[in-house]
């Protein structure tokens, strides 16, 4: 059941998964208090423990708490082995690859970019192959210690098969993603939408750790969001989840390429805010670029599609704490590299249409390097080890 | 563990509490499919049914399928015997009291209403009092089997204790009147906020039996909304899940007594459309029975109005689809007296706003009778005898 076998995850009977899993998401934890918070025995908690110490994937750091006052042996508690294995994460863009290697605790070691030759799968798959070896082949000797691989890509993926069923940026339909590229590098590969892989970083080593409930909302091209409720993600009953950015906030809004009206997306997504700074300016050629620049030198018209777009954002994020309820909330994003235009309108849209206590949810706002995602596709690569 | 131990659960070993609500919500079942879908051992079954048996909560069928083809000795599928015990089930309005006595598979077998002499608490607790001494000493003889009373209130509950916090019509703030009516009745009293307790009856005995998630959306006085999400109500991490009242679906729509702009209530509670109504037609002393008796007979002012409403339910409820993906979503509330105004509007607020397969969503949109609330009580009181 252990690396001698492969690939198969880290440990099979439940309670070793969870001992496993919560060390790894919320440790170092004694054995007394993984016990207690899994509902266990101690006698059960060392036993599902001593096969992961075995093959050293948990260790036991030097006492320092004792189990009662003055009596018992002192508690041990267990860490992770972060070093014990490592993972490749890649983000898959319409124009370029990112990725990174990380630990256990998905902390990252090494990163790489590599613009895409052409975006059809044959050239990608190529681009990809040599990206990995150059991130295991580089300084830090990863590939021995690695036999897993995560991606993530935005559109309708099925992680169970590994089958990109469809990516708009990609123009991508029902591409067996995972089986090809595990042929390619050798390394066991699981695919997950963008916004659930970068949900689960946050959930497993990020903000979400230990919530119960947790949204991220993710603003750029797209705007997005990963639902955890009940401990789990939410996926949605007809495959749709999350879609914070097709909801409607204004009924006299532009309409939006998915039939909708008024739709965050169509208000505050990097698109729709270069359409209206070109509208209100009159400047056909102005890039998102442009427009924050211009925004950030004070041009009122341009800043007021700024504010519209973060006031959007702010009722969208507000409908999901109404709803839900998550304990917190995580904004973040490439489209907030302009950051400084949006936090103060998503706030006040947020605290306007949030319900009674439902604006005591914190938000955290802020940017997201790229190489975040690939990370979140490395994090997704750490829970296949972990959850059978 | 049963009966003679007074008001505790049921079943107390999660075994026995997992097969009575598979039996209660879905059977009835047998054992071989119990164990199938409960991941038990088929041993596990029969000795987590004997005492259900014994005590009579549970029967045997006679067999009517065979565990496989011409062997074996035939299966006699378990099934709840309904009438083992009943509970009582009240909602309190601002002006009136309606109660149910049902079985325990939440079928109605008397129903009784009472108006409410004073929304002051001592007021409501002796016209309480004697409504339930009128359902249970009537014909039927209900009294003698029935230990459990549920209540469903509007505002801010707390289940666990039966403390009402706030109740917006009643004005009543930190009221504990769980212990208060248990003191009265002699019944055990579980509280529930109306929404939820509607939920719950879905969910166990309707629309939303065997759904992982489910969504109840009631339209009146108030527009509100009870989720199931992984098998389980949500309750939000901050005490708000449900409000899908206070989305915000029209930027420029009018202000809302909770401090937002363009809720959903705000457009389609029931004061929000007689004022629109009042405003469009130049006729302050319009109620709401008029207006839906001008709609009908064709008024297009006064029609507008409810159109416009029925599109904000159905942005609201397209929120729900695009961010939650409940299997199905029921659609009631007293406001659906005007279900005729209502419907293809909410249907066409829907699809324009659900995004891609969560249109796939079924959506039953039909009239709540009020006694349906008090049932949703009953089935909360039949809950805390299931559920430690
Ligand atoms: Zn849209
Ligand atoms: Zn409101």
């Amino acid at each position: 059941m252990f690396p001698e076998t492969g690939l198969g995850s880290l440990a099979v009977a439940p309670a070793a998964t969870a001992v496993f899993t919560a060390v790894l998401t919320e440790g170092p934890l004694s054995r007394v208090s993984l016990a207690r918070r899994l509902g266990l025995s101690s006698a059960a908690v060392t036993k599902a423990a001593r096969p992961l110490i075995d093959t050293g994937y948990l260790h036991e750091l030097a006492a320092t708490e004792r189990t009662g006052p003055g009596a018992g042996r002192p508690a041990s508690p267990l860490a992770v082995r972060a070093d014990r294995e490592f993972f490749v994460g890649v983000k898959i863009t319409a124009d370029e690859l990112i990725g990174v290697v990380c630990d256990l605790r998905a902390a990252v070691r090494a990163t790489a970019r590599r613009p895409l030759a052409a975006p059809d799968v044959e050239a990608v798959l190529t681009d990809l192959g040599q990206l990995v070896d150059g991130l295991l082949d580089g300084p830090g000797d990863y590939r021995v210690r690695t036999r897993r691989l995560g991606l993530a890509i935005s559109g309708d993926v099925d992680r169970t098969t590994g089958l990109v069923r469809y990516s708009p940026f990609l123009q991508w339909r029902n591409v067996p993603l995972g089986q090809r590229v595990a042929r390619i590098t050798g390394l066991a590969a699981t695919v997950e939408n963008d916004v659930k892989a970068l949900t689960a970083a946050e959930h497993w080593f990020g903000e979400g750790v230990g919530a119960e409930s947790f949204a991220l909302v993710t603003v750029g091209t797209g705007i997005g969001c990963g639902l955890v409720v009940h401990g789990r993600l939410v996926s949605g009953s007809h495959g749709v989840a999350g879609e914070i950015g097709h909801l409607a906030v204004d009924a006299n809004g532009p309409s939006c390429h998915c039939g909708g009206r008024g739709c965050v997306e169509a208000i505050a997504g990097t698109q729709a805010i270069v359409r209206q700074a070109r509208e209100r300016t009159g400047r056909p050629e102005l890039t998102i670029d442009a427009a924050v620049a211009l925004a950030r030198a004070g041009d009122e018209q341009v800043g007021a599609v700024f504010a519209r777009a973060g006031n959007a954002i702010g009722s969208g994020i507000a409908a999901v704490a109404n709803l839900v309820g998550p304990a917190r909330i995580v904004v973040s994003g490439e489209g907030l590299a302009a950051y400084d235009l949006f936090e103060a309108h998503i706030r006040t849209g947020f605290e306007r249409q949030a319900f009674g206590a439902a604006a005591q949810c914190p938000l955290s706002i802020r940017p997201l390097p790229f190489e975040e995602w690939a990370r979140g596709a490395a994090a997704v690569s750490i829970q296949s080890l972990v959850v059978p």
